[in-house]
């Protein structure tokens, strides 16, 4: 499946620089239809954030073959300037996704403590971070996966006040009323379908939904949501898409708060990790199967 | 249908003083399941109008008969208090119904000049007055409904640059495509379903919903939208609900504004009257059957 990237010259140069490839189902660039390959390069170049200067992001496509389930795969290589800048834990959480997290919070969410907030796909590498960021902030924060140990994960290491694998529930109305007696201000939308419709029928007054990823669509068009729009006019919900490079020139106060976050342990890394190039397609497909715990990154290098 | 009405002691003696009853199928109240009549008591009072000061709406909810297919029935009775302050002709904009264009359209969607706009149910009470406003400002306005009438209607009396009769329309996508080949920045949305996917499909970067109203809804739950979520994302799409109510604020101006616009022929009332209180029933279905050219109100007294 690799076997195009390796054969082209500038990858190949490139390749032999890199640490890391973090792989993405949320959030992704516009395909306009092309089956393509996004590489984007993120500097984590630490002096140039420092002086309050972002590196911007230079993308080189490359057309190849994709699975015909998937019509977009976002690969994001992190690649490796002048020495590494920040530790290797760190930069799982502060690549693309760490920035689509607090980005998509606060620019467009705008949480205020003690506000109730849902997020689904809350084992993803976006979703892990939203519901770390709210929790600190001192928002009740619930999440939901697609398996028991990632639910035990949000409670016990992660600090959710609630979790719940939707696999196991019938009906998700019921389950968002049980989890939210009061109400969800906040819906950090990772997946789409009926999840959105459910969490839309939950919402209070102004409530807000950052609308992040479409994972239920990605492999099945068909599976849209089918929002009460009565619900959206009644409640006065905004509804707002959201792509992380619109808000680059955050970078800098991202990486300055979520380093600090991890540094003193008030948030997390969650990181899973395949070794190899040969590992990319696996890891890749795990994505969409809901197997990955926190942020997927295959690791092509060591050093 | 209406005998519940005429034995209250209480309404009785306010239809006394009745001109207009004016009635909404859009951007209504919540029914919290229950079935009722919310009567809303606009005062136009100039005088107070000028000390910008706005007289809140006084509400009191009746229940009562409903068909089986509308769970919700606005109407707004318009009082006259210490003599006409407006023209009869003024009222049928400056109402509750002229407030929701006026805000959904200022608050919500913030048109500039040149933009391109869509309003569905263009000839409605709302959709009429949003495409005259956003014409007026020197934006490219499209209107939809549902006869070649009011079609001819918005490029012949109102000015709307394009228009079409859906109901002649088997793909709602392209036609939107034909007309806004540019894309559409702005959609003010009164039916939702496939015309708001269509929308959707076809808006620029940035783009605007303002979510005012779902008559595709109102009379068949199962017809829904079920919007490309991941063109919501790309594109940056903001959906926004909202009801008239929470912008009573900007009432002096809204009316300052309109009658001016009125009384200087830039914008144009479109009403249709019935008389008498026994036509409230018709005139109400009507709305549904998309009979109505402009305001529905009831005349049920001339004095």
């Amino acid at each position: 499946m690799l076997s195009g990237y390796k054969s082209s010259g500038l990858l190949k140069a490139r390749l032999n620089s890199l640490l890391l490839i973090s792989l993405s189902s949320s959030n992704l660039i516009p395909s306009n239809g092309v089956e393509y390959i996004l590489f984007s390069n993120i500097s984590s170049d630490v002096s140039a954030i420092e002086n309050d200067q972002v590196i911007p992001f230079q993308s080189f496509p490359h057309t190849a073959y994709i699975p015909p389930w998937v019509n977009i795969f976002t690969a994001t290589i992190i690649m490796l300037k002048n020495g590494i800048a920040l530790h290797h834990r760190e930069k799982c959480s502060t690549g693309l996704s760490g920035l689509t997290a607090y980005a998509g919070l606060f620019e467009i969410c705008k949480p205020k403590k003690g506000e109730k907030v849902f997020v689904s796909a809350a084992c993803g590498s976006v979703g892990n971070l939203v519901g770390q960021y709210t929790k600190h902030l001192g928002c009740y924060v619930v999440g939901c996966a697609s398996s028991l140990k990632k639910v035990k994960l949000f409670k016990e290491k992660l600090g959710f006040d609630e979790a719940f694998n939707y696999n196991e529930e019938a009906d998700l109305k019921s389950i968002l009323k049980r989890y939210f007696p009061d109400g969800i201000d906040i819906y950090f939308d990772n997946v789409g379908a009926e999840m959105l419709e459910a969490a839309i029928l939950n919402m209070n007054l102004d409530g807000r939904v950052a609308v992040c990823g479409v994972i239920s669509q990605y492999t099945d068009n068909e599976k849209r949501a089918r929002p009460i729009m009565l619900s959206v006019i009644y409640k006065r919900i905004t509804l707002r898409g959201f792509l992380a490079n619109d808000y680059l020139s955050l970078f800098p106060e991202f990486i300055t708060t979520t380093v600090n976050l991890i540094n003193t342990g008030k948030i997390h890394v969650l990181e899973d990790v395949s070794i190899g190039l040969e590992s990319v397609p696996s890891a890749f497909v795990g994505l969409f199967r809901g197997n990955n715990v926190g942020k997927t990154v295959v690791q092509v290098s060591d050093n």
